[in-house]
């Protein structure tokens, strides 16, 4: 889906930025780079950036802003700054990631990046349906240009599936190696002398309880029974052994 | 909530990347740096940058790991690799941001990035409860570490309510505007020509259903306004007047 999208960098000054616009959209799986007046020498300067060179090989430098938009139906510009684009509706991050997921599941759309310095000016911001804003703190909203292609793109690829699932998770342990496990644990603790016999009752229900709280893998379960089996082993030496 | 996150950035080669990182924090509110053996130069070229200074200038060093989480009940790393990691429960971002968020809701949480050439080695990740990835693409999944940082940042600091919120809206225009650009308008087409005699009737209904359809706000529509009582105005005029 998010090979639909498209990424423009407006007058970009400085060929870093513009090399880790070109690295974020590999991360994300976003190829179609296009530059707006950007200066010659930095473009020259971020193709041979490493580690985007695929991305940069096809970007494809347009004069203006129209031409760079002419075939997406949905233009967002991104702000950090509210007050200036008062004329335009502003989306924060979360919610318009929303909308351009929706348009590009049927369409193209164009995400619009201003100069490091300026960011996108009036003109610019003509030609955008909306825009756009990372949630940023008020007292320092102004991202780095390759930070805030990198968090957009996250939002656009991130999954709302994967917020809520859980993830693969490991194999728990059986009930029987946990029993296993609170045994041998037992048995270390009363040859240790860790166990009073007058407790010794409650000792083992909270030895096993212990034990069940450890949420253990069946693998951290094998273990652990190693490890108690070993110390079980050392401890039933003759002493000095 | 973010102020009880502390970011741990292990061997850090790159200064900028170390500019980068707390220029991302500042954005999102993250103001606890601290650097395990970072190279000194590196360290000291960081600080000579701009627009993350306070967090910088705060910034702690550490010999080890250990004692750089030392007083966070969650430690979590971060990686790009899963096959290395694999004793490991490795979480997505989306889903252990929100693990993370809820720790932080109660205590000190640490969010471990590697070198950027390395990554975390197994030392480092041997302190962490669990690590987590970013959702990049299999073929290109190692991310700039500036870019990682705001992303994970990003992913902390999003709001859930503002992803199913529609932003602050326009006013609406009433129904008594819309209606008055719909006459407007089919006046202007009518002294223009547009409307046949024939099929006035349905050119009126598609007029007012168009104009319904443009979801003005209240000031979008005195501009219409505007614009079409001029239109008529002229159109009212003696030819060459």
């Amino acid at each position: 889906m998010l090979d639909r999208l498209t990424v423009v960098l407006v007058a970009p000054r400085n060929p870093l930025n513009i090399g880790a616009a070109a690295r974020a959209m590999s991360n994300f799986g976003v190829f179609d780079l296009r530059l707006v007046q950007a200066y010659d020498l930095a473009f020259r300067e971020a193709r041979s950036a490493v580690k985007a060179g695929h991305v940069l090989a096809k970007a494809r430098e347009f004069p203006t802003v129209a031409e760079a938009v002419a075939d997406c139906s949905l233009v967002v510009g991104t702000t950090s700054i509210g007050a200036r684009a008062i004329e335009h509706p502003i989306r924060r991050l979360e919610y318009g990631g929303r909308l351009i997921r929706k348009r590009l599941s049927v369409d193209r759309a164009a995400l619009l990046f201003g100069s490091e310095k300026f960011g996108l000016g009036n003109e610019d911001m003509a030609h955008c349906h909306w825009l756009m804003r990372i949630p940023t703190r008020d007292e320092h909203a102004s991202m780095n240009l390759g930070q805030a292609v990198a968090v957009c793109l996250y939002e656009l690829a991130r999954s709302t599936v994967a917020a809520r699932q859980a993830p693969e998770s490991r194999l728990p342990a059986s009930s029987g190696d946990l029993e296993r496990i609170s045994t041998l644990l037992l048995e270390v603790l009363g040859r240790a002398g860790y166990v009073h016999a007058r407790v010794a009752g409650s000792t083992e229900l909270k030895t096993r309880r212990l034990v069940r709280r450890m949420g253990l893998s069946t693998h951290d379960a094998e273990v652990w029974l190693g490890m108690l089996r070993q110390i079980g082993w050392k401890l039933n030496q003759p002493p000095g052994a």
